[in-house]
Formats: C-alpha cells, sequence, structure tokens
C-alpha cells in the first residue's frame, strides 16, 4: 500500500539558511584519535544509531547492525585483536606508498583510544538474511546501503557535539565478528569509537577540496 | 603539522534533545519518486554539495565528484540513457527474486521524473588520481568514501526540506560517464534526482527495523 507524503515547505532564504548552517556545522567535523574516558549517556547513542537506521538501503533491506561495546573487557579484547592485526598491517601488508600516503596523519598500528572511550560502534553490513521460509535474501547494494548509513550516522555524531573516528579494522572482520557474537551473514566493515576529545587534542592541518574542484555544473 | 582541536560541549540535556529533533528529521526522509518541475536555488544545492564534501575519506583522499545537471537537454539524454539500459533491466538482467523483492516499492523502468525535476547530481567515484609528478595515486576505500559522502549529501538535503532518491544505474556508467565528459578514473557510483515532490506524491507504506533489531550493546 502507497501513503501520501508531505514534503517541507521552507521559504527560500530559510531554506538557504538551513543549508548554510548545515554546512558550517559539518565542516567542523574532523576525525579524532585522541579520546577522554568522560562518558556519554547512553541515550545520545541510542538517537544517533536510531538515526542511521533512517537511511535509504537497496531495496529496502536496511543490511546494518550496530554493535556498541561498552564493556570494558570487551573493549580491551577488541584493542588487542586490532593491534596484532594493525601492527602486521603496518609492517608488511601496507606497502611503502601507502604508508607514505598516511604519514601526514601521524597514524600508528597503536590504538589506546579503545580503551579510553566510553563507546565503540562496530558497524556490520549483512550480505544477505534470512526470510521466513528459510530463504537466502540478497541484500543488494549492502556496502553501498550501510556506508550511506555511516554517513547519515557521522552527520548525527556530530550534530550532538560528540567527536568520532571512522576507521576500517583491515584484516580483524573475522575475530571482531567471533568476539561479539554476530552470525555469519555479517561482515565488519566499520569501527567508530564515540566520545569527547583530550583537552589538548590536535588534528592534522588538512584542508578540503574547494567547491570548484569537487562539483561540475552541466 | 597539527592544529589544536576544540570540540562542541553541550550540556547534557541539550545533546539529548539535539540528538532528538535529528533523528526526528531524518526519519521524515523518504525516496521520492515523483518530482515538480518547481525550481530550487543553486545556492542550495552548492551548499549541500559543499557539505557532502566534509566527508571523511580513507588517506584523506577526497574521491568525489559530483556533476550536477541543470540543462534540459542533458537531462532528455540522461533520461534516454537510463530508461534503455532499465528496460533490459528489468526485463532480462535482474531475475525473477530481485523483481519480486522490488515490488512493494513499484519502481519500474520509467524515469520521467529525470526530465521534470530542476537538478539531477551524478556522484562519481575516482578509482585513482593522478599526483603532481604523473604518478598514479590510489584511492583506498573510495567506493565506502564516496558512500558515506553521499550519506552527508542526503542528511544535507533533507534538512534543507528538498527531497531526492538514491538511484544506482546498473549499466549505465561508461555511457554516462561519457556523456557528462568525465574521465576514466571516474566511475558513477549513483544518481540522485533533487526537488521537491509533487503534490499528491505517495511513498510505499514501509516500516523501519526497531532499534533493537539493529543495535546490540555488548
Ligand atoms: C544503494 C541504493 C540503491 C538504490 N537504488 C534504487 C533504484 O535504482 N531505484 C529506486 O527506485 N530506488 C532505489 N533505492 C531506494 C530504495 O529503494 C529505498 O531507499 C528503500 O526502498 C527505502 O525507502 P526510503 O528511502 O523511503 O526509506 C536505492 C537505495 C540505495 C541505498
Ligand atoms: C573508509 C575510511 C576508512 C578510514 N580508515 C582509517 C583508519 O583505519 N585509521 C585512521 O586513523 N583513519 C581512518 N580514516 C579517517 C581518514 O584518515 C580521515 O577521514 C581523513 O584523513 C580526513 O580527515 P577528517 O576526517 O578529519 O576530515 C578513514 C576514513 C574513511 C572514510
Amino acid at each position: 500500500p502507497q501513503i501520501p507524503y508531505k514534503g517541507d515547505n521552507y521559504p527560500e532564504e530559510e531554506m538557504l539558511e538551513r543549508s548554510r548552517r548545515f554546512y558550517e556545522e559539518m565542516n567542523k567535523r574532523r576525525s579524532i584519535r585522541l579520546f577522554s574516558d568522560r562518558d556519554v549517556s547512553l541515550e545520545v547513542i541510542k538517537n544517533v544509531i536510531k538515526t542511521a537506521g533512517t537511511s535509504p538501503s537497496g531495496a529496502h533491506t536496511e543490511p546494518w547492525t550496530f554493535v556498541v561495546v561498552r564493556d570494558t573487557r570487551v573493549k580491551r579484547e577488541l584493542r588487542e585483536i586490532i593491534e596484532d592485526e594493525e601492527r602486521m598491517n603496518y609492517q608488511r601488508r601496507m606497502g611503502d606508498k601507502w604508508l607514505n600516503d598516511l604519514k601526514k596523519l601521524k597514524t600508528t598500528w597503536q590504538k589506546p583510544y579503545l580503551e579510553t572511550v566510553p563507546y565503540i560502534i562496530i558497524i556490520f553490513k549483512q550480505v544477505h538474511s534470512i526470510s521466513a521460509d528459510g530463504q537466502k535474501k540478497p541484500h543488494y547494494y549492502s556496502e553501498i546501503s550501510v556506508s550511506i548509513s555511516a554517513g547519515i550516522l557521522l552527520a548525527s555524531i556530530q550534530n550532538a557535539g560528540l567527536v568520532t573516528l571512522i576507521s576500517t579494522p583491515l584484516n580483524c572482520g573475522p575475530k571482531l565478528r567471533e568476539l561479539l557474537k554476530r552470525p555469519p551473514n555479517e561482515k565488519v566493515m566499520m569501527l567508530l569509537p564515540i566520545g569527547y576529545p583530550t583537552d589538548d587534542v590536535t588534528v592534522p592541518d588538512l584542508k578540503r577540496k574547494p567547491l570548484d574542484k569537487i562539483m561540475f555544473l552541466v
């Protein structure tokens, strides 16, 4: 069945102003790699994940699972798994070119923030699901859909005044899936610590491309 | 070089309220497939694309290109390319299962909205770039990064009070790339009409998964 849809209808000046303010809010976002141990209300975490769950998805398959880690012991195990793999990634797997491209970011295999931060969100994509009659239901475009929902999650975290870091824990997928007891149809895609930055945190002095390098009007 | 970062610092009640309001705003979003020809200010389009350009990306490669189509003739050619392919997708390529999964959405190969809508955004991912010294620079995780930026774009379009539809024009990539004169390192990922819905538009009566089906706390 179909239902009517009523859109917003802002006067032009207000729409312009809203689009400008949202840009300014999002443009403040930076990837943070040093987190304070200051706690965050679980209600806020629930709201940002609910927001991510409003994302569109191919054929409305909603192929995302958000595991929120709050338990200290699980965080420690998670850190161990990730640092073990990241050490090998940095030392052997990524190659000189990749490492060189990362130099300006000053990233390393060490992730102490995984133990200080109040919450870690691990995002899984469901490559398929099982329907009521036991059939495999394919999830079209699941990787794109989950990444779009991660973008909406980021916008929501930024809007709440919290900080995060998107990371893709290379080669850690199977171990993390086991640690977090997720089924085999779910694959780890991203890992986001979420909380407050430390008071003295610094970030790489990156510039973003200007509009005329990313938008082309025809 | 590194620079200091100062985060927001909302009182807990305000953070909660902001996260709740943002959820409500995003939860109003629906994919729209019937657009009015009412015009939209180009400034707003520029702002939503600037906002998408604040997205994080693997090693800060910013691997996105947003082509904005306003020209009537280009829209017509674009529609022809897409309908030709979509007719074949629906008739021969997608298979019964996929078509069945799409039934509830009432989508077809016909896309008249591609000519009525004021703007169409085509999002390309750059699979690599060429550095100043002529070397190929790989773009790590470009598909994920571009999809995250599409998520931020959607949030921004919704916040401005406009509507859109994420679509993935299956098999149209090379022809669209040629029509829009983009270089070979850029691949079409998504296509988004953007504007106002028609007054009498309806949408499928879909439900979204509740929080306890998408979030798991450990
Ligand atoms: C990656 C992706 C590809 C999609 N492709 C199409 C498409 O080609 N045609 C279409 O009509 N809808 C497409 N959609 C829209 C979905 O059908 C829609 O998001 C889903 O049914 C949920 O509805 P909602 O967006 O109104 O919440 C796509 C969505 C995503 C995320
Ligand atoms: C798909 C993806 C994967 C990323 N992986 C990592 C990572 O593993 N480690 C890390 O420190 N940063 C990672 N980043 C963060 C980027 O380095 C960061 O977004 C980029 O340098 C731009 O900085 P900004 O987010 O502060 O604008 C990733 C970002 C994206 C989008």
